[in-house]
């Protein structure tokens, strides 16, 4: 999506450590004016396909599910983040694994929200490792429930997750960056 | 707003220990076409006042206030909780006690998303001890940003906090609770 890839290119920050701060309109300050736009495109995407919810990952892609579920009418559900590792039975609970904050979260969705008779598009600012994607792919298969695809804001081109989760399903990334550094920029593919 | 006073009393859960449960709808699944009701009804009530920004803190205020931008086209700031308790000079910092987890988060926003500049809405799904409300309004504060009022979707009315931040600022709750318990369920006022 051109004008995402400009808006990256204005005002994305690159910072040491493959960090890509992008803050100022995805994840801190939510640009929704925008970020509307970019789901519009997704839902372009999408176009035909039945889908009956949204499944994200607390916190920064719930903005954007909603904004993509708004469109199409549908609930948005979010996993939330488990401090604790005692799994409730009434949960269906998965393991991920955190690049940006070195750790790893057990993820969780009430067994009310998700069945067998549900079609999902699984949403998330950013693809890198598919870490996220694959936590939420694995709660899609325990509930039964069939996947439409995935729907990504930005994706590390350069990193092994978009390959390792197309194996499994369908992905569109609105923004596919093929290398980034401080010193040298972001370039797209 | 009698649709959602209706929406709680058919699918709200009331637990010991003051909890509504409204994850079927507000909070882990949202249900967002009838999020967007609330959101037009919100905005309908703040008509005719300039609101640059909405601002709301994570996780699950973030949906909503997104919903509420997006009709009328500003961005969202959403507070982060913060683990750390050393503080960077680049954000506006306030401590918020948490009724329903016993503890205390620090919450922030960086110094580049709030100026004087602003006129804010903060929005949150629940008002009882007021206390996120205060931090965010603390946070508004430093920045120099005026407010314009505060947008919640369900307020315990018998609790404190609604008393007292409509002593600082304007507070819409789109419905509010006179009481609860498990055996005689919920009265609105």
């Amino acid at each position: 999506m051109k004008l995402l890839e400009e808006r990256i290119a204005k005002d994305g920050i690159v910072l040491d450590g493959d960090v890509l701060k992008v803050d100022s309109f995805v994840n801190h300050l939510i640009d929704v004016p925008f970020m509307s736009e970019c789901a519009k495109e997704l839902v372009r995407l999408y176009n035909g396909e039945i889908i009956t919810k949204v499944l994200t990952v607390e916190a920064s892609g719930i903005g954007f599910a909603c904004l993509v579920a708004d469109i199409i009418s549908v609930p948005v559900v979010f996993a939330k983040k488990s401090k604790s590792r005692n799994i409730a039975e009434d949960v269906y609970a998965a393991e991920v694994a955190s690049y940006t904050h070195g750790n790893v979260n057990t993820i969780i969705v009430n067994k009310r929200f998700l069945s067998p008779e549900d079609r999902v598009l699984i949403v998330d600012d950013f693809l890198a490792t598919g870490n996220a994607l694959k936590g939420l792919i694995s709660i899609c298969g325990d509930a039964g429930a069939e996947i439409a695809g995935c729907g990504i804001i930005i994706e590390k081109a350069y990193q092994p997750g978009g390959e390792l989760i197309r194996k499994i399903c369908r992905v569109e990334s609105l923004a596919r960056i093929a290398s980034m550094s401080p010193e040298k920029g972001i370039k797209f593919i």
